[in-house]
């Protein structure tokens, strides 16, 4: 059956803007490295940088319809994730779609397909990850679901939950943990922020973590090169 | 045989240059969904957009031969697209073929194949599309043709079609077509410009196509979410 | 056994830095079109550019530890190269390592896998050549070995070979030949900016190689088009 | 946390059987097309066919250790299925793992990784659905999970769910579906016997399945060639 | 517009069955080393050989319809050559269409896609080169065309084209040159058993092939090792 | 400089019979997880095994030449082991060249590139380790070099190094370390067999190897499923 869920419970969306601090590394390392989506997900452009919350859409293969169905559930700083039933090589998403979205205040797209417009979704500053690049349209005859459980790029992602992407990739946090994982992110931030002053002052991490005695003791062996200059 | 085909009729410049106007995605839709070469070939470099008359070049595995041999059968507004008969990953291509194209006013480069000395390329703004970049070079041994037809990317092209390639990638459009489908992208463009304003001003893509009573019709559902925020 | 090999001679600083004027391409066709590492290997940002001595690492699938054993082997002037001995898609290095390694005098990294905060590295000008870009972390458990041969993305690198690259990838040339290279660099250099001059001013490579007798004897057979316009 | 749950309740035996009798195919149509493993997914030999309950478990990259952990908590008729939490390409698993899971009555293994010692596994006719096949080993050093939810190749899997693998792939039905799903493609499998049973005797399925009226409203056009012959 | 071309000129069955005394590697140099589809149609199973006439078959991404509607247009001797018009990994062929092709007499399929129900397909020995094998179906909603030009896997085909498929790949031979290339295959043959016998009893290539000359004069240097045993 | 070095040192023939006892899993845990080319390289056909020493051959892209020359180079008992200098998809590779080499006692081929009359190859029982199949042909115009040490898919080969291929892949034993890893091979499967029957008899790994204390101290949790059946 083709569902659209409405007004599914979202993250907070201070606790979202919160998130926007960090980079996508330190909140997959302050989650136990988790919710990590594929590497093949890629920003349209540098430097973009989102954090949101999630409406998911279930969409079939090389047909786009859903994504005009989505927009009326979409609302201030959503991020729209889009996953394909079945791997699909299609520029689904493009300017006119854009325009649609950024006039409620949707903040970007993750998608597991490709997208298309490029130059104009950079001028408009519309960011997208997805797989590729393409002009290759899409048909509107297949129904497909929003806001209901997905698994894009590898993670599952529910309506709601906390999508943050930047160069560095896309990462889920799910909705019930994002606080709890925003303060685990903070307290990384501040540690590291520390070990930084110090390396860039030159001190070593091999000190700073203290790692030469497990080094020692797991048998690793210095040897002064015996080739000539 | 090997063959250089000289002087095949091209794509009017006028129209050429009336086609730069549009996206490839615009044109690639005006054409029915038509002339996509495979998202695989990507630009060297982002914002670059060409629209000219083909001259085709098929070309051995790693032997860029026939691309010293191309130069003289190019004129002003041409775009050369060149694919090999087997797939080989080789540079073919770089800065001093480049100058030399350039000093014959020849707009870029299509090539299923790999491209070296893209600092230059970028620098001298001479857009190139391939599928990977890289220093690797090749022999002068065999020979191949010139402005005969090709298949690059997925795409039969003939001597004298139109090529339009942008951030999205590369379409071509045949030359006798080129009129019509020039046409249509303008049609295309007008509607798309009337609908964009409506989109931007927060009408919903649902009612301006009016698709709903077909949503309804397919089976589409609407169900208030029941998880608690 | 895992070794860390101490002060092997280096490529001499001169040398490398005199090879920093040539490009990747010249510098692989200079060496007989040898050396050049597989095309994979890209850059994080455009219009970097390296070249020093390699400080080679080995490493174990998904584990970081030695990237933090290795830093005090390094100093200015080097590059670290890295591979991990089965393929292994985690991003291994990041902000805080290159805060290290640039402390050091290291002019960048070359790694066989993933590299992550790419946005941070970008803006402190670290550059990285790697084969993707991911947020994925690893562990620190199992060592591995610095300063041996190593096979990085196709070629054997030992450690004090010179390594340069740009943005058409990256190439290693023997610390024992980097002179006679260096100086069939600058001799190729020469030769191209002759030619430069001559094809920018609308002479033909045809002409300036003399490829016309041979192009003929092989059997290239010229014939208008019998196309109507 | 690294954690092992015990004693997950699990698809019935009888059921799993019954799903034997039917491909993946069948089974993945039955369930509205969900439910399919990334076609990645391939067995080690042709015509294996397996059926039983999922036993997952989450491991980290390069790393086997849990896989000598889970053994004890498997039992006849399970599937182990097997996802590290970052792409790793090493071969987890062999022919002495082959034979401990054998001796408890396991009947195969899903891993979205590699696999080793694939004559041996051939011989002793232990089945595997795997990436790829290498010799690559791992370490133990790195725990994971066992009996959590996972993604594995793109699907959602709860240990206890039903996995069913063929020819074409790798199927999951979630536990509390699985007699529904049953049931459906048993009456699935009916009609199409009785579709077989004309289409080889010659009926055409634009008959059978009345599709004529259907493509000339949506404007086929049949039209004899004007090609000679 | 969707188009269904009835009645095309075919290959004559004659020359289609001489065809199949060759393999596709030498048809394919008999053919100059043209008409070879991409390496990455493969068969579903070892030994399968077809040599027919090519039913062409465009068809939408992810939508099968017109597999149903092509049966009809076939008849004995013919092979189906199928193109999706983009890139899109379904499982659009199995047993059932198979069934319904067996009928006619058609002897194979050629998919630039997936295909499913391998082992009863291998069962009927129903041959088929696809890109991959899955269960992914499809829909049925969109139009395609038969009997027209198509791009597949690389190269043009024209329906009533020869189509070869061997272990080896799949090479197409234009309909109106198949009478020159099976007799410049037969003379390929009858050459090459000549030089097997010579190659069998010991000679070498070099001597019978006369190349010790022209690689003296290339600059092949002989040099016997300096390491000892 | 293109080099034919000639009678190279060899492994033994004694020695490299000696190895075929073994699994390529074996041999590569027992030379520490060294010398694993990589999982790209692929048997032709299945339960094919060789063992033998290395003749090593650097080939230009696109080009067999070299393969006619190193015939003579040959003899009993060796394994032709081959890598072009860039990568290019051609089949260099076929029957007759297999008849030439299996005249003079030569095991096999592994070659980082494609191979054609696969078919034949199996029919005659000549074993080839590939990257993929294609009757794609090749030109004969540019020498590359015998008997010079390569890299052959990630590895470093010299002449005269054991080379052991199977179902599970290809690995490279250097020539003066065979001796050694023979016999840590053969230590290795005494105490597997040992292992494999306490394994079958039903005794779990966990015991064997005495994980039990190293798993609870690194933190695994026991804890039974909540779940309701």
């Amino acid at each position: 059956m083709s569902l659209v869920i409405t007004n599914p419970p979202r993250v907070a969306r201070k606790i979202a803007e919160a998130f926007a601090r960090f980079g996508v590394a330190t909140v997959h390392e302050a989650q136990a490295r988790s919710g990590l989506l594929a590497a093949s997900m890629r920003p349209i452009y540098p430097s973009a940088k989102i954090a949101g919350s999630a409406v998911t859409v279930s969409i079939p293969p090389g047909d786009n319809w859903m994504l005009h169905v989505v927009v009326e559930q979409c609302q201030a700083g959503d991020v729209l994730i889009v996953a394909p039933t079945s791997p699909c090589d299609n520029g689904y998403f493009g300017e006119l779609l854009a325009c649609s979205l950024a006039a409620r205040g949707v903040l970007g797209l993750v998608i597991e397909a490709w997208v298309r417009d490029v130059a104009a979704l950079t001028q408009m500053r519309f960011p997208v990850w997805s797989k590729a690049v393409s002009a290759q349209g899409t048909v509107k005859e297949t129904l497909g679901s929003i806001n209901v459980p997905i698994v894009c790029a590898g993670q599952i992602v529910h309506p709601g939950d906390l999508i943050l992407a930047d160069d560095d990739g896309v990462v889920v946090v799910p909705r019930l943990s994002a606080e709890v994982v925003l303060s685990q992110s903070q307290a990384r931030e501040a540690k590291e922020a520390q070990t930084r002053a110090g390396l860039q002052a030159g001190e070593l991490g091999l000190d700073i973590y203290g790692m030469r005695a497990k080094l020692s003791q797991k048998g690793l062996v210095y040897r002064p090169s015996d080739l000539e200059g």
